[in-house]
């Protein structure tokens, strides 16, 4: 059996996230169909991760087995002919048989993007959460240097199953490679989080929680008692969907 | 009677062009709905121009009178708040009794964004013609500067009636008075074109033209003869309405 994997960037506004669903469209569930016609085969395709409802992706990896002797530029062509618009296939290679794009990864890099101007441009609403207040940019900083190393992030994990990887058996252990804060101008807001794994919902309930420092209504300190409390009802609420992208997953 | 002026963005995927319909979902159609429930009255507004279904707008202005008391700051608020996230309202102030934002006007700037790499990004899928294939933009950039000036534009001209404004008494004589071609990175193209007033799909019309001489199908001398044939049989296929943004309006 051959072993492909896939580089695929998506705008997940209107999907059920990554994950194969029974009765809604997910990313995952429209690439295996797409591979399943391609191919004859029944595929299964393994993605770095699950990404929730309403994500997005700029550098999902992904791999599929196949018996079959289609290209990877016919599987380029054909998937991105096959595939809706909002779904891109960027890359197509052939790998050792035993790569897996979930078990093999030592990292991913997240982005959350804020707009905090008056009105968010129509073209930016399905990518930036709007969040028009003044941001104490300073203490958002200073939060993320706290995050960034290995921490229990149970404060910062929603309820449901874990992911196995790398991490297993870690607990809720992570670490932060780097988390910063950039302002391409006046209005945005990038948050970046480069780890070698993410729980549950973390990058989104890391930046609500972020965002209560950020316009004041929280302190640095207490920031770093939540990281502490590894108590889930210590933390923010979570982060709209929307303004979260898996921008690239590290082997 | 008050004369209110309104700067608007909108995303125009999915919605039938500008001008109000009876059965389909259009941008004034939209604006007017939510202004005449903050009124009370009937409210009738006047846009720059019509834009086609798809068609995108950074900076279009209309203008609408009432005889309320309703702030430019609450029109704002309010506006923004019942619309849907792809129509923006900019800016609202009050103007001259006189103010009309078609016949005020005395020009406009258009923006048509071609991609033409393998893979078009999911972000830009609405915003950009993807267009894989090798631009000549040396021959592009001399029909552009062929079109500068005061010309005859029916060529260029679908069937269908005319906005009025300054250019009414005309006929499809029209002036532009800058167009060029801006390559931002290796696959993206903006074609943009400055003008005192535009007929019915004439910066589509000119993008199709133009993407036959990009690619080497039609030779500049030939673009220049279809500008000089006034028949639009002459000039080649009216490029999809998704690629192009009304950048803005003026007076």
């Amino acid at each position: 059996m051959r072993n492909i994997r896939l580089l695929i960037a998506f705008d997940g506004t209107g999907y059920s996230g990554w994950q194969r669903q029974r009765h809604d469209v997910t990313i995952q569930g429209e690439i295996e169909d797409r591979l399943t016609r391609m191919t004859g085969e029944s595929v299964s395709l393994h993605g770095a991760g699950r990404t929730d409802a309403g994500v997005h992706a700029d550098g999902m990896v992904a791999n599929f087995h196949t018996g079959g002797k289609i290209s990877c530029p016919a599987f380029f062509q054909g998937l991105n002919s096959m595939l809706p618009p909002a779904i891109r296939i960027l890359q197509v290679e052939e790998v050792r048989p035993d790569f897996h794009a979930r078990f093999a990864a030592s990292g991913k890099q997240y982005i959350y993007r804020l707009h905090t101007g008056a009105v968010l441009m129509p073209q930016q609403r399905h990518f930036f959460l709007h969040y028009p207040a003044a941001i104490d940019s300073q203490a958002v900083q200073a939060c993320l240097t706290l995050l960034t190393g290995t921490h229990d992030f149970a404060s910062f994990e929603n309820t449901g199953s874990r992911d196995k990887g790398l991490t297993n058996g870690r607990g809720s252990t992570r670490t932060l490679f780097a988390a910063d804060l950039k302002q391409p101008n006046d209005y945005e807001y990038f948050l970046s989080f480069t780890g070698d794994g993410f729980l549950r919902q973390m990058v989104r309930n890391l930046v609500g929680t972020l965002l209560e420092v950020g316009r004041g209504k929280r302190s640095v300190d207490s920031f770093g008692q939540v990281l502490l409390a590894r108590d889930r009802t210590a933390a923010g609420p979570t982060a709209p969907a929307h303004g979260l992208t898996l921008k690239e997953v590290f082997y």
